[in-house]
């Protein structure tokens, strides 16, 4: 893994405020919307990939508006200053970190669900909208937006957007991809264009907005978001099973597919993360098992139900020491809410670098063993937590808080887990996003005719190179 | 609409045969695989859209594997020679019709199933399996192929692929693009690339595979695709319904939209429809009803026969003269089975212009009454069917062969489509594709900037602008 990279901060602070660049950011601005006090400029600098470097803003915009993300692009062109587009800061691969004396544009404040439409099933919001908001919102109605990264409580739609984001539901419901219509964007010329349509369906040119959905800011700023919403599905069925080795749990996993269940959640966690749970929120949960895993099915009453028995059973027969189906609510939201709080659990015990391979799934129990081996090769702690049924897997690398050595023993640990996941047939990054982090998997991942490929679209669609420049690839 | 096209076929025939291009092409590809005899070249220079212009082939390939397309492309892009993919030819909006001097290259021959793999839930195929046998080789394992266009027993993978084909099925399982996993693609540089993945899931890097999904062959050229399946579902049940009038039945699509229901069908076949499939397979089905709506739901059991009893519920509401649940399987089939003649039944009496309109759900009654009052307005015969559920309208304008006048009516009646359909938030082509009927529409709909960014998108990927030039957009 190479941190090397070129958004290092120097040594000297950019003077901004009173300079040509924050006067004209601010001529066209609403007052308070241009910051420049260091310590604001520097907690908006990075996001939560804890081991990705960042450089210093020379300011941050809060914008209110679309007509404010145009200024500041226009400004920015003019000077040749990058822009850099973030939302909440809840990304873990380093994709909202600041380049060096760009603009950081926070799209934060624009908060507001704009419609929310039961006959069309879709919602219009602005991307600083909370995830966890917009499902309020639309269950008033009924209704249901799917994506639901761990990160639901923090992270807005706008940066859901910009990453693809996944999360627990994506094994039966898909991702961030699949719930999004149209979107209003500001591209690197300082436009304002819509992609995508209103309509269910719709083939009019090529898929531009799927294009800009998982950019990662590099293509544009999304300012809008129109998403697709889906009836509430029934309350939920919980199967919880306990393993006594994560690669006898991976196992499991396969039996479910090759089952050919379908169940709306199937999580892995490992002893490492309920632990650290129990240690902040004393639930208990780390003496009954070395892995846990969880299934969820939300078809209704007898269905579901149906479902998940066929699910116990397949945990019984890979080896669970314990499976069964909840009949307790209260129990089976606590486990989910041990997997929810694995990560921010981990993080209180020293700097987190999180893994996000994917893998198809009949590979699943051979790349959790892979992990387990690079954890003792390397001699660092991987905590594990995994979107288990879709093959996509959370090795959390964690160190003890300033210990350099571990830090580079993690480093090379996070790198053969990339190599044995591609070595699989996987890929370096299946919801997170690539950032800095994943720029060298990337490479690896893709050929270099794809790569060309590439960087032909940023060309075509941000000649200047102002937007996120150097985050994805360089 | 603009039918002058540049693609119009000039009065003397490219002498190609013995040519320096059609031996550099023979030169590296298997004895046969180059036709240059005018009748063939003649029947592969076109798709199913009667109404649009197309050139003469310089030659035809009938690719047999990945290499052969890589040797026709170079050969090409040395020549300055244009190159237009084709698949079965069944498309309507004539993306795959020649432009003149083109070398045509046909896909047909790749039609190997290459994998099914029921545990990653996937297959992987070549672009010549015909859709109908993709899911015929599928169902031996349990599994399913969503995207279903009336065209399923002609059309290939890679031709629902170059459209994003949609189909019947797609009101509750999406379009070709939400199956597709991973392209194997030769790009206008003659290059070959794999584009997406194997895994459920992942983010790295652009969504370029989205990108070529629905480019019409002008960004790449599609010669392996892997697809994602599903398990079967249940049985479907069907619910039938007579409606005095296409606005009556449009008031009972949205009236089950604002049910909340989401079928796995809602197809609209109106009288003309009715009346040519009786003429041609004698069903008696004209005598029955103005227009017909179908539902169809796939949820097992009891689940499905409520949800069904609950469409049947909306359809009397709305003023249905007549709305069951099908308890006859053969008679629900023998709907379903007009539904996918109406197409080529319309086409024995004449040449049929398509339309493909989609709008919103809550416009589907304003629509439908729009080309109504087109018709009578126009003095054209509009027949409509319709996967109604998403909006999707496919009025048919027939006109009897020969009429020079009528023509140009229903050219006329077919540029009112599109317009209303914009004027109703909706989109010129729901799942056709743009090819040659549409670009002017495409125009109309999409802002100077947004075709800009298709402009430099296919600049940048295609440099020479080598594959199928002057579709989608000039």
């Amino acid at each position: 893994m190479t941190m090397t990279a070129p958004l290092a901060p120097t040594t000297t602070s950019p003077d901004v405020a009173g300079s040509a660049l924050a006067d004209e950011l601010a001529a066209g601005l609403p007052a308070g919307a241009v910051l420049t006090d260091p310590d604001v400029v520097a907690s908006m600098s990075r996001d939560q990939a804890a081991w990705a470097p960042h450089g210093r803003p020379a300011a941050v915009v809060r914008a209110t508006c679309t007509a404010d993300v145009v200024h500041v692009v226009r400004t920015c062109l003019r000077h040749g200053v990058p822009v850099v587009a973030r939302g909440a800061g809840t990304g873990l691969s380093g994709g909202a970190n600041a380049v060096e004396g760009c603009v950081v544009v926070s799209l934060e404040r624009m908060d507001r669900v704009l419609e929310i439409n039961p006959l069309e099933q879709l919602a219009v919001v602005q991307p600083g909208v909370v995830n966890d908001d917009l499902r309020a919102a639309v269950a008033e109605h009924d209704l249901w937006y799917p994506p639901d990264p761990a990160s639901s409580p923090w992270s807005t739609i706008g940066g859901n957007v910009a990453t693809n984001a996944g999360g627990l539901c994506c094994v039966k419901y898909g991702v961030t991809r699949d719930y999004v219509l149209q979107l209003e964007v500001v591209t690197g010329r300082g436009e304002v264009v819509r992609l995508g349509r209103r309509t269910a369906k719709g083939v009019a040119g090529y898929d531009l907005m799927g294009l800009v959905v998982g950019s990662e800011g590099t293509l544009g700023i999304v300012t809008e978001v129109t998403v697709r919403l889906r009836p509430l599905p029934a309350p939920a069925v919980t199967v919880a099973g306990f393993f006594s080795s994560v690669v006898a749990a991976g196992a499991a996993v396969r039996a479910v597919g090759e089952a050919g269940l379908v169940p709306s959640a199937l999580e892995l966690v490992d002893r490492h993360c309920l632990r650290a749970v129990d240690e902040w929120k004393n639930m208990g949960l780390s003496t009954e098992a070395e892995v846990v895993l969880l299934g969820r099915f939300d078809e209704p009453g007898e269905l579901g139900e149906g479902l998940a028995e066929q699910m116990v059973a397949c945990f019984r027969a890979a080896g669970a020491t314990w499976a069964e189906r909840s009949t307790d609510e209260a129990e089976a939201e606590a486990l989910f809410a041990a997997r929810r709080l694995a990560y921010p659990a981990l993080e209180r015990l020293g700097p987190v670098l999180t893994e996000d391979v994917c893998v198809p799934k009949e590979q699943v129990p051979e790349m959790l063993a892979r992990i387990e081996r690079t954890a003792v090769r390397r001699g660092v702690v991987i905590a594990n937590i995994a979107h288990a049924g879709d093959g996509n897997l959370h090795p959390l690398l964690v160190t003890p808080p300033g210990d350099v050595e571990a830090r580079a023993r993690a480093e090379a640990a996070f790198d053969d887990i990339i190599a044995d996941a591609l070595a699989l047939g996987g890929t370096v990054t299946g919801e997170h996003g690539v950032g800095l982090l994943k720029r060298d998997g990337l490479t690896a991942e893709l050929s270099a005719e794809v790569l060309a490929m590439h960087r032909a679209v940023k060309a075509a669609l941000d000649p200047a190179h102002l937007l996120n420049p150097g985050k994805v690839f360089s």
